[in-house]
């Protein structure tokens, strides 16, 4: 709670002091992310079927595919049929020029700036790299506008540049297994919001998702049949590459190394056999930093995957290492003895160092979470910050204490978008906030930023609606100045960008409806629909408690899956109340929602009837129509000025809090909308 | 039209026919296909969290993943959290028992059928092989039923095996390659309704997608980059396989070669070079049959994806081989005379047959188009039936030759999904029909049927709406016994079958959402969703007039894209108008329908004022609006029993024949039932 209330502070200040300053050119534009620098231009662009496109300069053929598949998505956006297929150079007369002066490469530091100057007759787009080029060409696609029956791209001139350098989305498919096309798609959403690194969480007590043809026993005993073969990883980093998106890989040591211990028990700290973990959780298991042949096998195994990621950075995890076995086992403390490490922190930076020195010989930077951090590790290590520093509050200390020890690092504390927080929670995380207190060095230290998705309760049915939209909005925040800030802005753009990600063969749309649907057999939906939408699945990590309510095996495709987080309906009704407590609003706009909510349990329960998979809900849909009464009658209180009897505000109260009650391992999201109603009445009262 | 009013009339009989002895079975149980022979059984079984399977007999690895399938699918549909995970072989106190007495064998013939008894604590599923019980598991998926806020298995006994061995989707990969995830969850649908042959048609004048080592060109110059690699290949099979279904590859020659002719120019007969075609159509480019390369290159090409796709039959396609370029050879014309073969069909024998002796070495049936029978052709070969005869009507002359003349064939005239028609029209297309005059020799010999899904007008964001769940009706007529055919129970089935398939995760119900916003760019759909529910994209050949109208790159997520075959809506309006004719249906459910018609297009026309690629509906829904309002007075005259002006008949027919123009390449599908209300004021007047 204690974050949560931080942060409602923390956006009504930003609205406060934005709201006066807010630039007129993020209402004025639908970009996302909002450009560096943005202004009006001479003249809009008629998009018709003799639209071409030209490239000049030096580039290379992933700009030809690229612009290729601009052109491609622009004409179903427009349905014209354009006559040009392929873009294969230089054209004459074409609407679009593209030039850039040397092909890119996909590296962190590379330049990814662009400019764009729209004209009636032509527009231009520069960069550096064609890396550049492509953010450009996404910046454009979402720049048409419609005017008396004819497409334009709008009138614009834009420079454009990247705040951090560093704009990645962590996928965690050890827990659940990803298949390809939900990568593939994904990494389209990841370039049409400007991110360039995707992570892959590849191992952890759950499941071994690299092929290794050196361990083929990983793959064997520790994936149960689902991993990446190397092909299959090539064409991932190709098809990122072509993107402008770099892929890291991340094998996770020592700790949450269950699966590598399924196949290889002899590198335990405990003599015993493994089996793959089925429920969530930190677990014992961990490598043996003491044993020569865990460097022999982890060398082996890096040099294998380093075959085919070729990416400067290589993620070793490090993460929740609680170092139980190594206590336990007589041998690792005399280890520890031996070579002077007073506690288990030091034998796991000794274990890091290792691993940093074989990596560095295979030419790869090490990164860890942020436990690997401690006085002996090298400076070249990149920190990844997850904790902050004060569990369950999104600070930065974690992340500040690196760029002070000198370490680059990278911040995920605030991005963890598996925990089901709202947008605005995450979109006024800022990396290096106003007033963060450190030196430009310091600052050039923090490369930006990563947002996880970690899977215990996610599947490739609903890994997208956990992703999308709001990933959009952190991706805005890592690319666009800091003082893009403006909530309802932000929400009024994710809404358009939403859309866009779908028309790219996201389905954070449509897995509401696909699992309503097979939870109803063909029932109609729409009183499920009118319940979900006021519904969060239970935050953080409460709903799956103590990691054993669900096995990985457990059906995903439930009440809470085709719930989301940051529910735009029940959003919008605490706002109405606001507005209408403050005078702004009719009452009849908060009647006839709280009407359609009271009468929504009626039908629910035929549902509920025919489908016994839905009585999860039963109470949480009683519990909507309960507070919703008192919604009413509250209003009518109000409205009509009249005292309500102790008794009435006795039971509203108990029924209020009941209603937060979780249904279905979700919550509902207008008690508190409900709870300023009757409170409302209360002030009046004591006035 | 012939085809269509013939169909008609045969529907018409045929439930005249089957009304009075249909089998009440068949609205008895939710099933499709309909199994061959279903009762009541003692006693249903409650799904609880303990259910769990066991399995016995002679049964391989495949089993037990299908098995552990089932179980999570069926955790899926109850929400019960089974705690067993993995169906490992004999569980004690099972709840369901499957029995098999051998591994099955993914082979034309192989033994399919299955028995299933429920009682009140124990499912029996006994089979022959293990592809009978996997055929029995979806059955049993089908089959729960909810009593009381509890899952239970219904109570039956059924003694279940295909009507035809050879139960087929044909899928077009040339003209718009379909990725591995679209592959893989149309198996998934086959298999869900029992479908059991996979046909890949991988080559064509629009590209070759099967990737050659030996001739790398093929790839490099013929696929544009889309093409299925060695290893996706051998993916797919197995993904077949596990779920019982055979894969058979088609490499379409001598015609329909242009891919093949841009590799290896020196391949054809006319001394050119080529350029993939872009276009839809029949085209000129042929291979040349008196060159000996030619058979050493498919000699090569064969061997090569012999060693991939293992099944017995290999498809060389073999139609629309007009042979104009062999007619225009001197040496062509020269090789004919001096082999003494009469005309071009004689040629194309000619190279069959050549075709056929190399794959025979293989040890590989050969499988054509109907083009391919022949005096000479050897009566191994595989005749696939695709014209009938007369073109245009569904007829079995081609199949009933073949079968005649001593050939194995397979029906597909009748099953052309591209081709947009009705369900209805497919579903009472029967390869052996009552009467057929056919031996039971000749009988046997026609093995099934294959529905065809080309791809000129499809892509992969839309083929799962052309393909389901129409595809699901033919599953059933090539399944069950030809007396499963009641037209309205096999539409309530298709519904509840409709859903099952999108739970297994096929988009055909989303893609529609997704086109339409995609359109609207976030405005509300739910007036075009009220138009695009009575329209369907123009059937046969006439929505791409001349191939030329569509590239293969032009967009194909417009309006035409969102509308489906066999309009529900349009459907059962038109049925409401017969029952309000015959007096069993209140004028007020035609009037509210009517009136939401009516006032629909405004709302249209708001929507298109912003989004202009919808400016190619304006007149389909303007037309509904005008129609509209003559259903509501005719029905006025009706009720009134007034006569109305000629002046009112003269422009309501005029209007309804307008009403038949397409939009966006969309009929509007209501036109007929409005217009038997017209009719019938006509009809009262005469009496």
């Amino acid at each position: 709670m204690n974050i949560k209330s931080t942060i409602v502070k923390v956006i009504l200040c930003s609205i406060l002091l934005i709201s006066s300053s807010l630039n007129a050119q993020q209402t004025q534009y639908d970009l996302m992310p909002m450009p560096a620098n943005i202004k009006a231009g001479n003249g809009k662009l008629l998009i018709d079927k003799n639209f071409s496109i030209s490239l000049e300069g030096n580039y290379d053929e992933r700009l030809n595919k690229e612009a290729t598949r601009f052109l491609r998505r622009l004409d179903q956006k427009t349905g014209k049929f354009f006559i040009q297929h392929k873009v294969k150079g230089k054209t004459e007369n074409a609407e679009l020029v593209i030039s850039v002066s040397q092909p890119g490469k996909v590296k962190l530091h590379e330049d990814e700036s662009y400019a764009i100057t729209v004209s009636a007759t032509k527009i231009d787009l520069k960069a550096q790299t064609d890396l550049g080029a492509i953010r450009g060409l996404e910046t454009l696609l979402q720049s048409i506008e419609v005017e008396e029956g004819n497409y334009y791209f709008k009138s614009l001139i834009i420079n454009d540049n990247p705040r951090f350098a560093w704009r990645g989305l962590m996928m965690d498919v050890s827990r659940h297994y990803m298949p390809m096309d939900v990568i593939y798609r994904n990494i389209d959403a990841m370039a049409a919001v400007k991110l360039n690194v995707l992570h892959l969480h590849l191992s952890d007590d759950q499941g071994f998702r690299f092929q290794s043809k050196t361990f083929p026993k990983l793959t064997e005993l520790a994936s149960d049949g689902l991993y990446y073969t190397h092909q299959e990883l090539r064409e991932i980093i190709d098809y990122a590459d072509q993107r402008g998106i770099r892929v890291m890989p991340e094998i996770d040591v020592p700790g949450h190394a269950t699966a590598i211990l399924v196949a290889s028990p002899e590198l335990g700290s405990k003599d015993t056999t493994y089996m793959l973990e089925r429920y969530a959780g930190i677990f014992d298991p961990t490598l043996d930093p003491t044993k020569d042949e865990v460097y022999v096998f982890l060398k082996a195994l890096f040099e294998e995957m380093s075959t085919i990621f070729t990416d400067e950075f290589f993620h070793i995890g490090g993460d929740e290492n609680m170092g139980k076995h190594w206590t336990e086992s007589k041998s690792i403390q005399a280890f520890k003895k031996k070579h002077n490490l007073a506690d288990n922190h030091d034998l796991h930076t000794y274990f890091n160092i290792r691993l940093q020195k074989i990596l560095s010989q295979m030419g790869r930077r090490t990164m860890g979470w942020e436990e690997i951090m401690s006085e002996k590790m090298p400076e070249s290590a990149v920190i990844h910050s997850w904790r902050g520093e004060n569990e369950g509050t999104v600070a930065l200390k974690s992340l500040n204490d690196a760029a002070k020890a000198g370490y680059e690092t990278i911040l995920s504390n605030g991005y963890y978008l598996d925990l089901m927080y709202s947008t605005t929670d995450h979109y006024l995380v800022d990396p290096i906030p106003e007033g963060s207190g450190l030196t430009d060095e310091e600052k050039k230290r923090i490369l930006g930023g990563e947002m996880c998705m970690w899977s215990e309760l996610v599947v490739p049915e609903t890994i997208d609606s956990r992703l999308w939209p709001r990933a959009a909005a952190i991706a805005e925040r890592l690319w666009s100045p800091g003082s893009v800030n403006d909530v309802d802005d932000m929400y009024r753009r994710l809404q358009i960008t939403g859309l866009e990600l779908e028309g790219l063969g996201l389905k954070h749309y449509t897995a509401r409806d696909v699992i309503l649907r097979k939870l109803t057999k063909g029932h109609d939906i729409t009183p499920l629909k009118t319940l979900v939408e006021v519904v969060e699945p239970m935050k953080g990590y409460t709903r799956n408690p103590g990691g054993t309510m669900y096995a990985t095996y457990s059906p995903f495709t439930l009440w809470a899956d085709a719930a989301t987080a940051d529910a735009k309906v029940a959003r919008e009704f605490n706002h109405n109340v606001d507005l209408y407590l403050a005078g702004k609003l009719d009452e009849n706009v908060l009647k006839e929602q709280l009407e359609l909510w009271k009468t929504n349990h009626v039908k629910v329960l035929s549902l509920i009837e025919r489908s016994p998979v839905l009585l999860e809900i039963k109470g949480l849909s009683e519990n909507l129509s309960i507070i919703s009464t008192i919604g009413l009658e509250a209003i009518a209180f109000i409205e009509k000025d009249i005292a309500p009897t102790a008794k009435w505000y006795e039971t509203s109260k108990k029924s209020l809090e009941a209603a937060r009650e979780n249904g279905g391992r979700t919550e509902l999201q207008v008690v508190s909308g409900i709870k300023m109603l009757v409170n409302q009445i209360e002030v009046s009262l004591k006035q």
